[in-house]
């Protein structure tokens, strides 16, 4: 209306102002100027989404008296909601109903900011915008009346159009099935959840909230899922456990070979893990009070073989040249088609895109929440798992490899490896001088050495512990270069039996067991097998990359608790990098995977991306095999490590050997093995 | 091509021609002109669909010679293709790889024309276009090699997109865990079915050729599926069911009853005729010696109550005013949500839109068979089943009505009432002088009286048999017109027992049980009260329309064979009509099914068709009420039947009595029993 007065409006904390048109309600005024306020109930007073306080006085920067005054009275509707919820302080106002009068500084409190989610609070922190793939809405239908020829979901269609703007909506069955009763229940007023704007997969009677997702990463030997809230992001149960796959195999191409050996092995894999995905799902939704119909959104990420297990898509034609998948795009499924009970029925699942062959969804997630493709710097990301997956490069131009890295940083393949969970040891030190070991087990923060034994409980190692042991032995030189233990060491710990020796970490009353902890000599070789790999892989991308050197290095894993990067650096990981450039950031892939549940337009750019990165193929480049064996001595360079001391013998390569053989069988089996069977 | 010459062509039997370059493949040039050629391979000159004779000699009619020399020599592919089928004819070419090097007149044989399908031989004869919701694709693929990140469906929709043009295609979930095998068996060639070119349904290793649909009528009291064939429109197979939801209640109000008075009552009739269905697709499968995944597509009709019951959605809402349906917009719902096993996974089942709270799907599918909408005549289209539906009007407006007919004419609340099935009685005569009756049973095509008894074995009385025998006691004076029998009828067969009197049909030795066959006064009471409600309904949509008279009344039902129109007329099941403008169409929903799953344009055209019908409401017309109890009698107007003999007593309307004030509750329990409860 022109010739209408306008008014300054000040937004805060954001500062964001602008003259506004008399009788604008605040929320519109907000979104006008960019400043985002919850809103949930559409502007109908009921979800109190959008509270505002008012600020009273002078304010002689901007040269105005705000006041709440200056705002339109408080209606019937909005002081019945105050009243409901108790609130006294008459200066706080719904934005929604409240209408600009007058000049006004107002305050948005964090809790109606909610639009943004910190993913990760660490060297590598990411503010995600709030965008995800499911939305509540909360409207009034009008009923039907004699010769009105609509049904109740054209009645909702039509609500969702006039208030939200929703054309072209369906509508799921199952949602279908309950709506009448929903409609009648909450006396025509309806929460519904929309996927993507385009489909109706719950219906609630009234005013309901609460949106949850499951963001879950798959690895070959564990599984995480996150149990996000939709509206603001919150992780509110984080559930892990071991791939119930195991017993199949313990990497993914053990895996393949499983499904294609036994007429049922893809079926049996695929039940397994269905079902290990709907216990997790349980125990997210019982540890944050809630039930499976409140879960409707889910990304699933995990490396090829695991995306086509779950998928129910046979594997075995990665397992041979030239390993092709059966899609390499971005699938959205429902959930019911893939046997998820736990969870909304109308709820859809959504995969990230794979890159290659070997190289998933899982490696995709670990891009979007570490973002090398918008970066300047040259970055390396190893994300360690039993399948490892490294990309290098910078927005300009980034690789991606996959390394057969072998589950031993999963615990598997290890003696007493474990996974890691409470009583898994995942810290170690060795005195310098007795070379006698302490240590801490995961739910306790004393070290061993600090507890009576028997409050110890030791049950095992897990990831980070393994990388921990073998670096402080090598440290103290109780393991040689080679790998091999120094037979002469002088530790009460170590015991130099048929000839290869083996090292006792915790003793049988530090144990929840009753037996010994120890590292074998097999122990320390699948160490080495794995950081070469590892190594190797990542010398590879440098090579064809053209850099020597990287600017960052980022370490991630789903394997339990952070991984200590100056022990990874020590046994040789990765290549060199300043250490306070060396970040360990957990499960990156998982951290991602919440990335695409909660911003569906970065499920877009997880396509793009996807497409975009060049992978490169480890298994068919000599090079690879050459740095694999090279890598799989401990460092020489003893700088980086002042502590040591002359315990070592001179470093010296050892020949080609029984191991470095096994090395590069191991560098060529991946697709050797599967092709010819 | 500028310059190029062009050459005349002529097809055959449409006579279209036009000039066309040479070089230009005959397919191509027949589509340029309008002639619609089968093609399945797209060119590959492997489904034969296209081939076509070339008519040899001087067409001076048109000036030129035609000759085989006119087209491009047959290449090795073509002429394998002609080889495999021993093909001597040299005259026939595939017109996918013969190209035009001069004149030609070419004859499209009735196989390669095949693009129409005739739904019904009969006065009301439709011709359908075919143009299928599922249709097949044969496509070689390209395969991946190393290096290249396409998965198997990232090929398959490069080769659809390429070879006809389909973009933005999704695949099904149980179809992508088939197609990396499918691709491998069929050596990269592979036929996809795609649905509603949105979605790959099916793929099937090398050229395949085979899409079938069912086409189901879901009755109150019987179920009826026809088979077809998606290319040709052929009906396979039409297979029939008593619905197993009738011992749940045999009309709708008592099905809604049944859900609402019992907790799993929706449940269980809806898991009887999920079961029912998939029986009926199985046994119309091996019939048509086809297997379960070869049903491609469904469609689905039925009366707002089957409709709902079927996709799981109650119906007791329906029951109570303002009889509101939980949708009455067409529904697209993959077969596998809906628990149809017995067909192809990846199917889609279309169920067509309803008009109003007891207008539903099967109303519109007759209205897609009949098309009053379409014509200029003011036509009467009854379809009769147990929810009787009527339309009247024409395209300029078209009023649709629904009356609780009862299930008397499908042989249900008849005491030796069955369905129409072998053994039923279907056609009855009785001679005016003895008052001996004679008839014929289903299976067979001697009369009663042209057979030993023993052979005879009638099981009951189906719906048009019901008809026919009313028909024939109130023409023979038997039954007078209040619709009580003649106490004093001189016949053998009758026999007034208990002051009311029954007439027996078959006596004990002509039946399969051993017991009579016999019509009592309850039985005619029924037929009474059926025809009453659809009369009276077409009575009050014809005072709504404004006419007094319509110039055609159609008789659909699917309750077994074709009722006999005289007989109909003779009862007053309909108002005044000449007879040769009444016809008698059977299954008119079954057909108008049928249409939807050739046609899927028709399924547009019915949602457009179901939004403009204007519905009028029965149940809260005081005039139907009226008109319904003055219908209860038979007609006095015996001009019509010269046949008629001065036996009947004059005739005289009886005061309103016990019978009619059941027939005004009738009239009104449709809302006022469920609403109450």
């Amino acid at each position: 209306m022109p010739g209408l007065p306008k008014h300054l409006v000040i937004f805060q904390p954001s500062g964001r102002r602008g003259e506004v048109p008399e009788g604008t309600p605040l929320l519109d005024a907000a979104r006008d100027l960019g400043v985002e306020i919850e809103s949930i109930c559409g502007g109908q007073q009921t979800c109190g989404k959008c509270k505002v306080l008012v600020e009273e006085g002078e304010f002689q920067k901007y040269g105005i008296r705000s006041s709440s005054d200056h705002l339109s009275p408080t209606g019937e509707t909005e002081r019945a909601y105050w009243e409901r919820r108790k609130h006294g302080d008459s200066r706080y106002r719904l934005s929604c109903a409240a209408c600009v009068q007058g000049p006004l500084v107002i305050t948005v409190p964090e809790e109606s900011q909610a639009r943004k989610q910190i993913i990760r609070k660490s060297a590598t922190e990411r503010v995600i915008e709030m965008d995800p793939a499911v939305r509540q809405y909360y409207t009034n239908v009008t009923p039907s009346t004699l010769g009105d020829e609509r049904g109740d979901w054209e009645l909702l269609q039509a609500a969702l159009r006039d208030r939200f703007g929703l054309t072209g909506l369906r509508i799921d069955l199952p949602t279908l099935q309950t709506l009448q009763d929903v409609q009648r229940a909450g006396k025509w007023g309806v929460t519904a959840s929309v996927w993507n704007d385009q489909e109706v997969i719950r219906v609630q009677p009234g005013y309901a909230e609460g949106a949850y997702g499951l963001a879950v990463d798959i690895g070959t030997t564990t599984v995480v899922a996150h149990l996000c809230d939709l509206r603001t992001g919150a992780v509110l149960a984080t559930e892990a456990m071991m791939n119930p796959q195991v017993p199949f195999g313990e990497d993914i191409l053990s895996r393949i070979s499983y499904a294609q050996t036994n007429k049922d092995g893809l079926a049996r894999m695929n039940g397994t893990i269905v079902d290990g995905l709907n216990k997790l799902a349980t125990r997210a939704t019982r540890r944050a009070d809630l039930v499976p119909d409140d879960i409707s959104d889910v990304v699933l990420v995990g490396n090829t073989v695991m995306h086509h297990i779950v998928l129910g898509v046979s594997p075995v034609h990665i397992g041979g040249s030239p390993f092709t998948l059966a899609t390499y795009d971005p699938v959205n499924v429902k959930a019911r088609d893939l046997g998820l009970t736990a969870i909304n029925q109308g709820a859809w699942v959504h995969v990230l895109p794979c890159e290659a062959g070997y190289v998933g969804a899982d490696n995709v997630a670990v891009l979007l929440a570490e973002e090398p493709h918008r970066q300047d710097d040259v970055v390396l990301v190893i994300d360690i798992g039993t399948n490892g997956e490294i990309l290098l490069g910078n927005k300009e131009h980034l690789l991606s490899a996959s390394s057969p890295t072998g589950p031993a940083f999963e615990g598997a393949q290890i003696t007493h490896g474990m996974r890691a969970a409470p009583g898994a040891v995942e810290r170690v030190r060795i005195d310098p001088k007795t070379l006698i070991p302490r240590f801490r087990v995961i739910g306790d923060e004393r070290w061993s050495d600090e507890m009576p034994p028997g409050e110890i409980q030791a049950a095992g190692i897990c990831g980070s512990g393994i990388i921990e042991v073998v670096a402080e032995l090598f440290a103290r030189g109780i393991v040689l270069p080679s790998g091999k233990f120094n037979l002469a060491t002088p530790s009460p710990n170590f015991r130099p039996n048929e000839r290869v020796g083996e090292y006792v970490l915790a003793t049988a009353d530090q144990t929840s067991t009753g037996h010994e902890i120890v590292i074998t000599q097999n122990d320390i070789r699948a160490v080495q097998l794995a950081k070469a790999a590892l190594y190797a892989g990542a010398k590879l991308l440098m090579a064809h990359r053209g850099v020597d050197r990287v600017n960052r290095v980022i370490l991630a894993g789903a394997f339990g608790s952070y991984i200590s990067k100056e022990q990874a650096m020590l046994i040789g990981l990765f290549p060199d990098c300043d250490l306070d450039k060396v970040y360990a950031v957990g499960n990156a892939a998982g951290d991602g995977a919440r990335i695409a549940l909660l911003n569906r337009a970065k499920r877009n750019e997880a396509r793009e991306a996807a497409r975009w990165v060049e992978y490169v193929e480890t298994a068919v480049e000599m090079e690879f095999q050459d740095e694999f064996v090279a890598a799989l001595n401990f460092p020489h360079t003893r700088d980086h490590f002042p502590h040591l001391d002359g315990l070592l013998p001179p470093a010296s390569l050892s020949q080609p050997s029984t191991d470095d053989r096994e090395a590069r069988r191991r560098a060529r089996k991946a697709r050797v093995r599967i092709k010819s069977s």
